[in-house]
């Protein structure tokens, strides 16, 4: 059962009615594919937050931008909103009706529209997502690196501006979107870009859109940039004697500009509940999940490196996951950290953190935030993507025990407020959302959100795209 | 003498009063740092460009931010423009007084301000120079990789969002810069950002301003990314039978991933212009200038590979530069093609072009035009960054000639909409400015021009920032 609306944002909710007219022309347009059955609705009205609000009152099937169009089209003429759905992973009640309106589902979009394997880029449709692009394009010998912990959509991942474990080397979202199609609060539609891998060409709509979570615009296509395959990929494993060990070697990692792929802190909680959850036996110590990739010599140098660096921390000798099947295990077993901890708790929520800092903060904002969960007693697990200095806790609380859910809101009060004064950033990958608004004003501070709410003005008038994230009106 | 504006400018432009009053203002604010001296205001009324207009009504030389947030709501007082000045070496027209105004020479905002070599971070005031920056942070083993033609800002090259022949491997300005402080339109001071390397904080207001050409705020601090000194670094020149041949490497080298720091096209023509200007003997045939970077055995790998793709398409044996000196005397001459080319024809200026093709499309699109410059008899020089499929021609033309300028003009035309036609974009990193804004309405549709407009007309309803450039309104 999902929790109640944090207190601070009942000032924003609205809940706008939907007229029955609006329903009758969504019936009338897309016949089958609207549906105001409860129980579809109410799978459109819920993600992986602990927020909660009642359902969209409809939910449209799309199957092409034109359908996008003209639904947004319809709902503006009763100035109500749309809320765009692809698999439901958020993290951040972005999906969340909370001012009522309809849900636009564009996982029916899930075609590969154009790979140009000779360009390194694919164009997609919205609802494809990161396993079915990089099935899809296997046979190119090039793959897609951004990868949530979920299996989610393109378009989700564009609008939240998505990064994971590969960020290190490979940029977020932010970096391999090259352009979008966007469907308009006014119903149209338009092209942020082109497949041009730079451009001077006037304001940068593309990023624009990218992380703007929905409340700018429908993304209905995304163009991204692929990479070949490296020619050898290694994953090791190293345990570490404390947290701190291991954050010191990744610091060292990126301080001398080895182009390691992939560089994952996993506390030993969490190596405990992966352990449980994926049938491992990984040491259950604090550890370094790594991977590599270049020329075969490349790799080796790399590795050897880094070996050198981690055995100055305490590190123990690599564990080699050297076939494509353990190190497919490896990186799922670590992919499905946030469900191992889910488990790990029956009945239980997380309450996941997600700050950002430069790097040589990192140890500090680390142990301290580690400490304050150990003398909180609340469990919690520990992943990050440390080479970018992004970590997650994830509190295990009891969603109806509400000194719980106090206690796990009041740590990641105390964590934002560090992140920020150590020049870091409330979130690094998942948004802002329902319950970051407040830390997204400390953050910027009231000018930048101010600039945010004119765009948005200008953009959507009638305020009817996703309304009720990143910001109040 | 510059050349009077292309006729289609001329709907644009209405030089708006500035008046006295306001002048008063400012002196009284800015003393002997506001000057009305003709001199002055005909120095920061021009730029690299071929476009001429009347030069502002005075200059303003700020020293902090806060000069440039007083000058600003001083001028919005008065709904009088306001155009921000770095060091002058836009290419696209971007510092012309079109609607009148004032200029914010922001030169002298000239302090490196933090630099977090664990971080791999800078942060630097506008006026900072990239040559300047490299000097001033040489200490710490890092390097700032941008390096457009000119010795220009950190401002203005954030405002163009510029990039040079690091990019292929490195990125442009939209990929490393982190975070900016901007003075709005109406004088207030935001900051777009932190110094965390992921964000996913709300709207991109970081990258909504890179590229904006001062029309949405006064760029007055900017973050940028460092990278360590390559470990080892060798740069070599490869001669080619033919364009075709030269550019058929290149690719291959992209699609097969190897991460080539530079590889840059001469052709033939401005290989003899840079010998005379550098005081070079570099054989006078299409050639790519390439630099690798990395650990002394993977520069190794790269070069042999490289060397291997060159040789399949008749390629000479690689000519290495092998000291420091070496390499930055071929660089330098590199940088300097744009004037030994205006210095090739007494009196001439170069009406610069700057397509961007996705790389598969690039052999055509290159082949081609060259086909059409080699027709008109117009002499011209070629460069480009080709590993981003990104070139320019520079049609050297008499300005006084209408002829002349009319050839040139039709052949950046038909340059423009073969590269639009093959998905790539008119303008890879010099901006719209003046000259472009026709093709930006070609290149992305009207609708997202409107968003632009949009956007622009929220966050500056006086239309003071820099008006006129990038888009009607």
């Amino acid at each position: 059962m999902n929790a109640p609306l944090p207190k601070h944002l009942l000032p924003g909710i609205l809940q706008r009615e939907t007229p029955q007219a609006l329903i009758a022309a969504l019936k009338n347009r897309f016949a089958e594919r609207c549906s105001t059955a409860l129980v579809v609705r109410e799978q459109h009205g819920r993600d992986e937050s602990s927020f909660a609000a009642p359902p969209p009152a409809a939910v449209v099937f799309a199957e092409s931008t034109q359908d996008v169009a003209d639904a947004v089209r319809l709902a503006g003429q009763y100035s109500v909103p749309v809320i765009p759905f692809g698999v439901g992973t958020s993290l951040e009640g972005h999906l969340l009706a909370v001012q009522g309106g309809i849900s636009i589902d564009v996982s029916r979009m899930n075609r590969v529209l154009a790979i140009n394997p000779e360009d390194l880029t694919v164009t997609v449709q919205p609802g494809v997502t990161r396993r079915q692009l990089n099935e899809e394009i296997k046979s190119t010998g090039l793959f897609f690196p951004i990868d949530p912990g979920a299996d989610a959509t393109l378009g989700g991942m564009s609008a939240t501006r998505a990064s994971g474990t590969n960020a290190v080397r490979y940029g977020t979202m932010r970096e391999n979107v090259l352009a979008l199609e966007v469907v308009t609060a006014s119903g149209e539609i338009i092209r942020t870009g082109t497949r041009a891998k730079k451009s001077a060409a006037g304001y940068d709509l593309t990023r624009l859109m990218v992380g703007s979570e929905g409340t700018l615009g429908v993304i209905t296509e995304v163009t991204v940039k692929l990479y070949p395959l490296p020619e050898a990929i290694s994953a090791a494993v190293c345990s570490f004697p404390s947290i701190e060990a291991a954050v010191r070697t990744t610091i060292e990692i990126i301080q001398l500009g080895v182009p390691i792929a992939r560089v994952e802190l996993i506390d030993a909680h969490t190596v405990r509940m992966v352990n449980a959850h994926s049938r491992l036996a990984l040491r259950e110590e604090p550890m370094l999940l790594m991977e590599f990739h270049g020329t075969p010599n490349g790799v080796k140098e790399q590795a050897e490196l880094v070996q050198e660096l981690a055995s100055g921390h305490g590190g123990n000798a690599f564990e080699w996951a050297s076939t494509p099947e353990e190190r497919t295990r490896l990186w799922t077993a670590r992919h499905n950290a946030y469900f191992a901890a889910i488990q790990s708790k029956p009945g239980c929520r997380a309450i996941s953190t997600d700050t950002c800092v430069p790097i040589s903060r990192l140890a500090d904002c680390l142990l301290e935030s580690v400490a304050e969960a150990e003398a909180s007693g609340i469990p919690y697990f520990l992943v990050g993507h440390v080479g970018d200095g992004n970590f997650h806790f994830g509190y295990l609380i009891d969603p109806d025990n509400a000194q719980e859910r106090d206690a796990a809101e009041a740590l990641n009060h105390q964590l934002v407020a560090r992140a920020l004064s150590l020049e870091g950033t409330c979130t690094g990958e998942h948004g802002i959302g329902l319950g970051k608004m407040d830390f997204l004003l400390s953050e910027t501070g009231g000018g930048a959100v101010d600039m945010m709410r004119a765009i948005k003005r200008a953009l959507d008038p009638q305020n009817i795209m996703n309304p009720g994230k990143i910001f109040t009106l």
